[in-house]
């Protein structure tokens, strides 16, 4: 399979530590071997060189939109409507502002944010913080399926979900519930956390996006998230970040605030450079599959591979107390496949870790790998499995160094 | 003046350009000579060789304390007080926002956040965003002057200033300001973007403060700000960008938000790590002057170096429409002297440029030159206004090629 895979090359974009199976690009993706000497240019040649007036003659300014115009051709946006900006807890702030302010004008009697009750908790906590801002807003949690009809009440202003679900890697479908959002007159966010890069994204019907760089953008840590905004709603959007890079005019410095008149009014104040430099070598990993299919490629090498691991978890640790928890349905997840053991997924993600083998955990009881298209062989995929039966037939995984928690987990 | 300079083999530590003297640092610091190791051993070494494991292992989590403890050691704060994070503006943000839920609490009746009509417009623009998302709050704008007494009306609950000028570089009476306000029952906030490493700050009194990581701290460009909070309030502080990092537990990954005990409770999102790390080579530059006296030894040499060069001025500069617009004495400036020129101040900025002397326009008649004391020489104020004077008396400015507006200025 590896042998016939059109996509194997892009592998050879990136710096994978030798006897490793990388399997945590949900996560963190790995270092692009073009990102250092890019990084290294914009240190010595811009930032060294020229200081101050490479914002001029490196046009540090257009960076976030050049970065967004890239992202936006693998998650079916246009250009000039996404943005690389600020991270994406501060993302999803400014974007439901946004979206209550829009709701405020168009249909005040609707005061609730919907959201997935086991949505990542950053996007929760933002969420209530949000509405607890604003009087009589409330959130409300819900569990989402494909028909969120049930969920659509009347006080229901915004839907904020993430299509995949970050623990067991369900997919939703993005074009059906959008679609009913708006027909019963609800706003849509999509947190595109573990979708950018990871499958084919659709956002019709949606009003604002936001995502990632760090995890399929392979931006670096912490690297700058981003965001999309419906070009149809844009230039009336206000959000409560006004710093002075959302400006209309940034460098008239004038007593009061004029938003820029597209998505540049979500941003806030200078971004960094360098992160947004290693977030764009990041991306560049992605566009280099835009000659083979692009994400609809990378989707479908992303749909063998979850397959094939899951035939092999099928096939080889029947015997073992080891649930499947993402759909088997390849249309209904994500580029991930989580276990679940009742008692010991911690130390087995540990065990594998100590393998070679690198997932991670997540609580209480998911073992999660991600099968990132575009560096996982399907070679990995068979030593995967391998890596698993070992642990668990050999009980290897009760070893004392394996129950020790790190502080990330 | 420079060979009985202590701290002049400090400037080594700096990638300058040769045949230039570069007065912009107040804007953006140059590159540091240990950056591009320093960024490319995390990208290699951490990100590249560990990936996702370098959380763990390069312990990615505490650099932001860590440069935060760095900075605290040159504003007056204490270990644990201080954090690197987010941008200069998105910080005014959150302690705008922790400020008035104090105030809510201690003074409901006070509903009105006092700040410089003439503050840089971001802190103004997130001011008036933050006043507004207030039923009854409102933003007054006043002239500040080291008695604010006339200013802290009963209805004032915030204080929100900027020490120095940054178009005038007049320095503020930090602690006579915030003990006045502190007896009226004012809350003070401090934008200390061209305070912190550039003159000895001093936050008696004061409840929050804030800063820039690419002006001084010499970060690179857009890099990380930061965030101090006054240890005996910080556990009755709240702020709306409650993200997942900010959380006492990030990956326990609860429903529920629990902010951390102390200031880690401000930050949102995961904060990016080759930015950071740029930042931390930064503030080392300054770290590198503690023995030789720190803050107080470059606070010394950026009056000599002020003050020498406001003597040039006069010296040589009588007989042109040019105006000292900075205070002329040394403890009520920064490390910028301003110049006024009535009708051309944009040209001879760019003049200047290009004889290779670089200081920046401040609309609408302002030539800012800023007098970093880790790397510039005493030399270089004779040189600088060897080049005004040329630039001057040939009319040099008045070529076209000097009038072509820049995008950023």
């Amino acid at each position: 399979m590896d042998t016939a895979d059109p996509l194997a090359h892009l592998r050879d974009q990136f710096h994978l530590p030798e006897k490793q199976i990388y399997l945590d690009g949900n996560s963190l993706g790995p270092l692009p071997r073009a990102t250092p000497a890019r990084v290294h240019a914009v240190m010595t040649e811009e930032w060294g060189r020229d200081i101050i007036q490479s914002w001029n003659t490196a046009d540090w300014m257009a960076i976030p939109r050049r970065v967004g115009d890239k992202i936006a051709t693998f998650i079916g946006a246009g250009p000039g409507e996404c943005i690389a900006v600020d991270a994406l807890s501060i993302n999803v702030f400014k974007v439901l502002n946004a979206a209550i302010h829009l709701a405020r004008a168009d249909a005040p009697t609707r005061t609730v944010i919907v959201s997935d009750a086991n949505n990542f908790p950053s996007d929760l906590y933002i969420a209530e913080s949000v509405a607890a801002s604003h009087a009589g807003w409330s959130l409300r949690r819900v569990a989402p399926e494909d028909d969120m009809t049930p969920h659509l009440a009347p006080d229901v202003a915004i839907l904020l979900l993430t299509p995949v679900d970050y623990r067991t890697g369900r997919l939703l479908d993005m074009k059906q519930i959008a679609t009913a959002a708006r027909a019963a007159g609800v706003l849509v966010v999509w947190d595109l956390a573990h979708s950018a890069g990871a499958h084919v994204v659709d956002l019709t019907n949606a009003d604002f996006a936001v995502g990632c760089g760090y995890k399929y953008l392979n931006g670096g840590p912490g690297a700058p998230g981003f965001l999309w905004v419906n070009p149809s709603i844009i230039q009336r959007c206000a959000q409560p970040l006004q710093g002075w890079l959302g400006h209309a005019a940034p460098f008239a410095l004038t007593p009061d605030y004029t938003p820029a008149p597209d998505v540049q009014r979500f941003t806030c104040g200078t971004p960094s450079i360098l992160a947004l430099t290693a977030l764009d070598a990041g991306v560049d990993t992605l566009m280099a599959a835009a000659p083979l299919g692009g994400i609809h490629a990378l989707r479908l090498k992303s749909q063998l591979l979850t397959s094939l691991f899951i035939d092999g978890v099928d096939q080889f640790l029947g015997s073992h107390d080891i649930e499947v928890v993402t759909p088997r349905d390849p249309a209904h997840r994500g580029s991930q496949v989580s276990l679940r053991h009742p008692t010991a997924a911690y130390a087995i993600v540990q065990a594998l870790i100590a393998r070679g083998v690198v997932g991670d955990f997540r609580a209480p009881d998911i073992i999660r790998l991600g099968f990132t298209p575009l560096y996982t062989r399907f070679v990995d995929v068979f030593d995967a499995i391998q890596a698993i039966v070992a642990v668990l037939d050999t009980c290897e995984y009760t070893r004392p160094e394996f129950q020790t928690r790190h502080r990330v987990t």
